[in-house]
């Protein structure tokens, strides 16, 4: 039934026809955060539905209280694993819009590139997915295994009601393997596949010294300083060797397998690029990790942003009663954000200076999720890369987190592979946000191949 | 030529008038910094000089390229010491005008105080001393030292032009002893004497540690976080016994002498009020001095203010590539004030953390001023109140900076004495601000007194 070169002739036929399916759906300025932009993004779901409908699968609008997600079935056999594509049809705001050099939601090829809000994050690599099935199931007469889309409108504003539609929708999501097409490559479009993401834990530190702010002169040497407390609580939150203070904040940090380590060893990571690319003169952190280890593998803690006291222009002689500290940490197998969440607000409180009144006000998180390299979901990507890019792929983890994959591999049990299209340099979320059109073809090639190798697996 | 009955007698007979002249003085809105009330503020001026004039003054207004200044003079004898009044009747805004319970600029007696805005900051208290001299100069016929004004009317904008009018004036400013009256008495109405003030050094502290900000999850683990940076260097400018760590910072600090150290333990200082009213839980500081001596006698060092990164409502996963603090350092007899300057800012630069780039911004500070209590304007200022208040003056110094007071000492060659005439609790810069009627007089009799012990003296 699977012909490569009727695969590969209809794809080459419709190259395109392709890009200016694309085109349409780009054209739809579906800006989740703007209610003025509420039925663009329902438009852009009803567009993804009926091109699904047309093309051979059960298509519908789930509601989710929000913006509508897009649901696709093709259920070929219960024999046959399932596999199924995530993404997001909602992007994020043109603004600002002076600075794109052509309409943001009037796509136009330019460099080489597909030019338009939404090209890369995530319309072009989810829609990738969309065309690859639909060539798949032209050339073969069947796909080769069964195959799910959810598509959400909301990723832009937070997923808000992505947990409980998929929680609601448990046995019609189930899945053996869940996709998702929404990062970059590394530089130089060396083939990636992502098989590991962090995990979030977000609290916000309130000092309070003082009923108010206090004159420095009247009372300086003699009362507590909020912003100096502040200073003096997010000093310590890592040692001289840069480990995170936290008690107990590594007991569940599983270590990587020396093939693990022998993997990431093998990535083609520059690092002084790294540091040129974004102005930093030194790359400290963890002692006795390696730039990558550190980045992907081992949890980390930042402050996001501090604040107290007099911050205008020029001089004030306060002495500030109140300041605050964003504090996060990302999490890494088999951490628990509740506990690592626990554990930090503890520490900080013990923390606290004479004087200070210490609050934690605790902001979402998420978990970890990660998919063994050698399973069947990664080395069926890794198969599809073989074929399409003659390479093998770079197995990465990312320091980023997605709470939906987590909430895929626990209400799903699925195993997760995300399979990056984009660019770094892909101007997501910035003025003239841009796709390769070969990458966007070659999306679409990767992903009939991956359903075929998960149809052998 | 001199009769306390006289003067007495005329005091107790000119009360109302003396609330009256007052009155018409908080009748004109002379707030200096809105541009809208730059003529009120010059009729102020005016007013003063011409009541001034009449009352056997030379006066006149002192140019200044912004608001003018008040200079009046009586020369009675090369022979006589002489004394300077200095002052201001520029007033704060009236804002939030709604929370007044009468016009700022309709003076009234509520609860036996005189209520509007600079009543007690400064017109009331500067009012006191030219009506007290008027009277004196009436009831024994002439003065008993030469007398000067210099009332400006700048101070509640940074007495900008301040020290080059001094400075230009230097010689027809020439004065024994500067009095000023701009400040609070002890809490139940104890007569205060001010002899000492600090000094003021103040920085900004700038942190950089790469071209932009970055994602927490992109870069977490392997980059420099100027926010934590700063906490790192904030940390440590003092040790465990709060002490400030910048070298060579206390080389210059005097010792007090066993016998101000008796006096100051003798002021009657209530550090649990102190505490509870400010709503602190504890009063840290340098290890090993008292609560009154930190505050009066001894240098300090406070955060005015910190910011950096994502300071909004929520969460956002950013790790800052910029942050800031101002730091100010208040100052104690040695301590020069551009030399602690530098030193701070170097050793902010020696506290950087590898990877973070410190800029140092300097902004204005300040001199400290210190006149010896056993010195003639002290002690003639604590004889006038044995004479009025029938008892010993409290001797205070406090942590406040008036740049201007050691502008008199170094370009003047002055002994300096705060007469404090109002409350702590007047609510100066504040709606309903108050000076207390009985207070207003015992100012004006404090005055005369005053004159009469330095012409003694």
């Amino acid at each position: 039934m699977s012909d490569p070169d009727r695969l590969a002739k209809l794809l080459s036929e419709r190259r395109d026809r392709h890009v200016q399916e694309l085109f349409e759906l780009l054209r739809i300025p579906s800006i989740s955060t703007d209610p003025a932009h509420e039925s663009d993004v329902r438009r852009a779901a009803a567009w993804l539905r009926d091109d699904l409908a047309a093309h051979g699968f059960e298509a519908e609008l789930l509601e989710t209280g929000g913006h509508p997600a897009v649901f696709a079935e093709r259920h070929v056999s219960d024999d046959l694993p399932t596999a199924l594509v995530y993404g997001h049809y909602d992007v994020q705001p043109a603004d600002p819009i002076e600075l794109w050099t052509s309409g943001p939601f009037e796509p136009t090829i330019r460099d080489g590139a597909i030019v338009a809000r939404g090209a890369s994050d995530d319309k072009g690599q989810v829609f990738a997915h969309v065309k690859g099935a639909e060539a798949l199931l032209e050339a073969d007469g069947e796909l080769p295994v069964n195959l799910k889309f959810l598509i959400e409108g909301e990723e832009e504003i937070g997923s808000r009601n992505l947990a409980a539609t998929i929680e609601a929708n448990r046995e019609r999501l189930a899945a053996d393997t869940v996709v998702v097409s929404d990062g970059a490559m590394l530089p130089g479009k060396v083939p990636t596949l992502t098989y590991g993401l962090k995990g979030l834990a977000y609290v916000e530190l309130r000092v309070r010294t003082a009923s108010r702010d206090l004159h420095s002169g009247a009372y300086g040497g003699a009362v507590p300083n909020a912003a100096m407390a502040l200073a003096a609580i997010v000093a310590r939150l890592k040692d001289a060797d840069g480990r995170i203070t936290v008690p107990g904040f590594y007991d569940a940090v599983v270590e990587i397998s020396d093939e693990e380590r022998a993997q990431l060893e093998r990535v083609p990571f520059d690092d002084e690029a790294f540091a040129a690319g974004i102005g930093v003169s030194a790359t400290p952190g963890e002692a006795g990790r390696s730039l990558v280890e550190r980045l992907w593998v081992r949890p980390t803690l930042d402050v996001n942003g501090i604040g107290g006291g007099f911050q205008g222009e020029g001089s004030k002689t306060v002495i500030p009663a109140e300041a605050f500290a964003k504090i996060s940490c990302r999490l890494v197998p088999n951490q628990d954000p509740a506990r690592i969440t626990d554990a930090l607000a503890a520490h900080l409180a013990s923390l606290a200076p004479e004087g200070s009144e210490v609050e934690v006000i605790r902001h979402a998180g998420g978990s970890w999720a990660l998919s063994p390299i050698d399973g069947r979901s990664v080395q069926a990507a890794a198969s599809a890369v073989r074929t399409v890019d003659g390479r093998d792929p770079v197995y990465v983890r990312t320091g980023g987190t997605i709470p939906v994959v987590a909430d895929f591999q626990r209400l799903l049990g699925a195993e997760v592979v995300l399979v990056d299209m984009g660019l770094e340099d892909d101007r997501i979320h910035s003025p003239n946000e841009k796709f390769d059109v070969e990458l966007y073809h070659r999306g679409i090639h990767l992903s009939a191949e991956l359903l075929r190798s998960l149809g052998r697996a």
